[in-house]
């Protein structure tokens, strides 16, 4: 499951900051986290914190029910 | 934001678990996490990983998206 899970949140903060018409250096820095964390949260790789995941959204101004719908029971 | 966020998800994952009619004990064996720290996310004072919530989520049988409307523009 995990790996999964990742890889699907991964996806869609990569599609929200791509809506937004950002680089990965404009989330990490809007965020306050490093460039290439991001990086690897969206390739899922990283297993981040709550708060982390909280930051993200706030920077990308999108609820986190928006960026989980489906998780962890309807992945697409 | 960190304390805030975490305290109302500890909120809600206990509101679910209680309409369950779960004990923390029932929710831990079901997620297989520890009992205490079931405790400590609840109170809001345990900074999960996406994967543990995931865990809690699968265990309580509900959609991620379901705990977390609101989180983090618009805490209630």
């Amino acid at each position: 499951m995990n790996k999964a899970v990742l890889s699907v949140l991964g996806r869609r903060i990569r599609q929200k900051r791509t809506q937004n018409g950002w680089t990965q250096e404009d989330l990490a820095e809007n965020a306050g986290i490093d460039r290439s964390y991001i990086g690897g949260v969206e390739r899922g790789e990283r297993n981040l914190t709550f708060t982390v995941l909280c930051q993200i959204c706030e920077a990308l101004e999108c609820d986190l029910a928006e960026l989980t719908s489906g998780i962890p029971g309807n992945l697409e």
